[in-house]
């Protein structure tokens, strides 16, 4: 049997899918038996030295007009090109599968709805943490948990940052043309340095764990690592702490749903701060469960690549979209940034003994942590604290 | 809907897994559409005390023949009673769930077969790692992946006591009471202080990355703890390391594939090295995925009744099983450990600068690290040098 597949964008994940069935094609001829076929790759580029560049065209109707295509993956990227084609496809009933957060993210609720409707899929396994295996453990594995917490680090950027910074003594616009002379960080970094891909990505791990109530990226809090400085990273290891962005989502018996990326000072007690480099690593927590942590490469072509096919796989397997997959946009799923309880460091060069005294707080050297303190209080209440600056922590 | 269901063995994990059902039940309800109904439990005791006392039953002939139970789950344990029960069930068609390690290991070829024949399934996610979802991420995330390595930390009794050993500087015998003490060790703790456990789960996940080539527990070679001292783990700090129970499965190009069980220092570079007391983690290797880690709680009542959950819910959904889900029985699936070529640390008091010439090897303080020396040559070769103990090794 042969499955028939095109590819939409030719670039580095793209290219990296077409690499990874190659390679495996005897693996994955035996598991699924089926042959996955790259029929068409729709790009507006020529590639006359790649294996596949018989397989190239430029013309969409080619593609979504192939009565054979079963499966698109859409390796575009960006919402606006990537969003037509997407409609499109699942309109014609081929599933589709993405590495595109910013699409799945923004236009999510739109675009699984109308997969249901024309039965065909719409997966996305790779948008989120590059080849770890998350979105499916969460639907499959943790079905029968009630996901309370997800706190991760999902941007392999910042965080390959963050450890020069650390590892070097050097400074934030240093490490960032070191990452950019690597190739970890784009010429703009942006989307990454402000949180914005960690927005993304946190709306769509929030919404799977509130099951389908949508959480917009737009409502979620980012603080980027923009403003982090050689002291701040110096600070973490007085408190026994590694710097990280992290991004999370906590969903507490009778509280609203909180989600929220921030620069945090994560204790060493967690596995979460061992994790340097370009690395991903998300925690979830579910009621049964307990703690549980997916780790790997967050980024790269082949590892991301990884997860397309693992997605196109199950689509070849030509499962039904269960019911339980479509997401719907309630309005407001979380809590108000401001009203967010959270728990911080705040450090100044001296603390008044009596500074947080109604809170549950820890004092250490230079420094107190304060649990469950509102965001909109924070600022008031260390006003008065000369040379005070704080910093959200994770136990 | 409503999905009838038995429980075979109420013990911690067949309670537990009723408890999870119960207590997530509106989740589960909403996220697949069915009632998850618990109409028998077998078991030779009564349990007055449970809210679930009036399904309790001692009589196998009322649950299997039942023609509405859909599923069974079998947390029996042992290869005896769970074997008989898990065949006749598999027979009658009820897809069987379980979290018995020993019966998957020990007789999977043939269940699964009859499972197949049968037009049902037998799902056995929580057999390792506890709640950690591992075998399900194997089969269907890493589907387009060649597995080349897996290294894991997958019992949980054997860490949390290296754990205590070395935070604690007390002895094995020591660390076991106190392991008993608390619920990490049985009565009889043979099975994981002998790495038996671990040898049964390491056959699972070796078949699974091979593809269903049955790779059986007697053929693994497995050390346990059991001849471990507090001098070993001391070593450990010294050469930046830390002692774990290790199960390795390796599949490189143009060798045979290799599994065995065994303590290993373990470079502190490794994410493994941070997973401290009864906490599981275990590291894949896909040639595409690059390297993930998986980690939570690889015990307990609730943890592993949340896989059985995850088990129970794809079941209830009524999936087929696919032909590449079988096992196979081809004998010789690995390579004799004798003849397996594997990194060590070798220490000493004094090692001759010329010992270990014709391999490559780092010299350490106190100690060398020597790569690909097969098993049966490492007695001969530390012969010669007075004290000589040695100990595998993972970077």
């Amino acid at each position: 049997m042969r499955t028939d597949i095109a590819i939409l964008g030719f670039g580095v994940v793209g290219a990296g899918t077409a690499k990874v069935l190659e390679m495996n094609k005897e693996e994955i001829a035996r598991r699924t038996g089926t042959e996955i076929y790259v029929k068409h790759i729709l790009d507006l580029r020529d590639f006359p030295d790649s294996p596949f560049a018989d397989r190239v065209t430029h013309n969409a109707d080619e593609v979504f007009g192939d009565k054979d295509i079963k499966i698109a993956v859409e390796t575009i990227g960006g919402a606006r090109v990537a969003y037509e084609y997407t409609k499109r496809a699942l309109s014609a009933g081929i599933t589709v599968v993405t590495s595109n957060k910013e699409l799945v993210s923004t236009h999510g609720v739109e675009l699984l709805k109308i997969a249901k409707e024309n039965g065909c899929q719409y997966l996305f396994e790779a948008a989120v943490g590059g080849g770890i295996p998350i979105i499916r453990p969460l639907y499959r594995c943790l079905a029968a948990n009630k996901v309370v917490r997800i706190a991760g680090i999902v941007n392999g950027t910042t965080n390959y940052i963050l450890t020069q910074m650390k590892d070097n003594g050097i400074s934030l616009e240093e490490a960032v043309s070191q990452a950019q002379q690597n190739g970890y960080a784009e010429a703009n970094p942006a989307a990454d340095l402000e949180g914005i891909d960690a927005q993304r990505k946190l709306s769509i791990l929030s919404t799977i764990a509130l099951d389908g109530t949508y959480v917009a990226p737009s409502s979620i809090d980012a603080k980027g690592i923009t403003e982090i400085t050689t002291d701040d990273i110096e600070f973490a290891k007085k408190i026994g702490c590694e710097l990280k962005l992290i991004a999370l989502f906590e969903n507490k018996e009778g509280s609203k749903p909180v989600a929220y990326v921030a620069p945090t000072y994560v204790s060493r007690s967690s596995l979460i701060a061992s994790v340097e480099g370009v690395f991903n690593a998300i925690m979830v927590e579910g009621n049964a469960l307990g703690e549980s942590l997916f780790y790997g490469q967050g980024a790269g072509a082949v590892p991301t690549a990884s997860a397309v096919c693992g997605d196109i796989l199950e689509a070849a397997a030509g499962d039904k979209m269960p019911d339980s997959r479509l997401w719907e946009d309630k309005g407001e799923a979380i809590e108000a940034y401001d009203d967010v309880k959270a728990s911080i460091v705040v450090r100044a060069p001296e603390i008044p003994v009596t500074a947080f005294s109604e809170y549950d707080s820890v004092r250490l050297d230079g420094a107190v942590i304060v649990n469950d303190i509102a965001h909109k209080d924070i600022d008031r209440l260390i006003a008065g604290i000369p040379g005070a600056k704080w910093m959200h922590y994770l136990k």
